[in-house]
């Protein structure tokens, strides 16, 4: 039977994002297939000064939120900036990049259907 | 085709929840099926001093990401404290309500599985 799962970003293991084209980025699966959820998981990524996450698109989408720092979202054919508190909905098949435009760390939630 | 969508918290609509057993709580659905994603709805919850959720269960998982403010967790038989950064997983099927525990709003977010 499923049951009530508790955890925190201070208790959750923080791994290196050695992905191609990763660049000082960390990841923390907060909630993961392992804790039961049935779904989608839930991701926090940090990524350092001149950091980013890979120019790459896959054949399932993201829902992010920007938690703090400051950072660019690449797209094709197009760059903007993200602020916390922004909301982004990336759909499969869409390339896009997430960068550290700032000097703090840059953090966001990325959440995703569960892999099979 | 799907598309690439923005938005942020300060852009959505801030609306009350009216559902009986629920007080002085309001949403922002940052991310809903009318914005294109297939799979999981993101919501954002403001729950204002002494106010709540209702103390219920449904058919559907919570997916709960503490931001700000300081809470209670009431499960069937069980209180515990909620605090800035804190992770929750409510299965279907499981009695829970979310509560203001300070004189601060209470802010989570709550992501649940699309409605068909």
């Amino acid at each position: 039977m499923a049951k009530l799962y508790r955890s925190s970003v201070s208790k959750t293991p923080v791994e290196p994002v050695s992905m191609d084209g990763a660049d000082g980025v960390t990841v923390q699966w907060l909630l993961r297939k392992e804790h039961g959820v049935p779904n989608f998981e839930m991701r926090r990524f940090t990524v350092q000064k001149a950091g980013h996450t890979p120019y790459h698109k896959h054949e399932f989408e993201h829902e992010v939120y920007v938690m703090s720092g400051e950072g660019v979202l690449k797209e094709e054919g197009r760059e903007s900036e993200l602020h916390p508190e922004d909301v982004i909905y990336v759909p499969a098949g869409e390339m896009h990049q997430f960068r550290n435009a700032g000097d703090a760390p840059f953090v966001f939630m990325c959440l995703i259907p569960k892999s099979k």
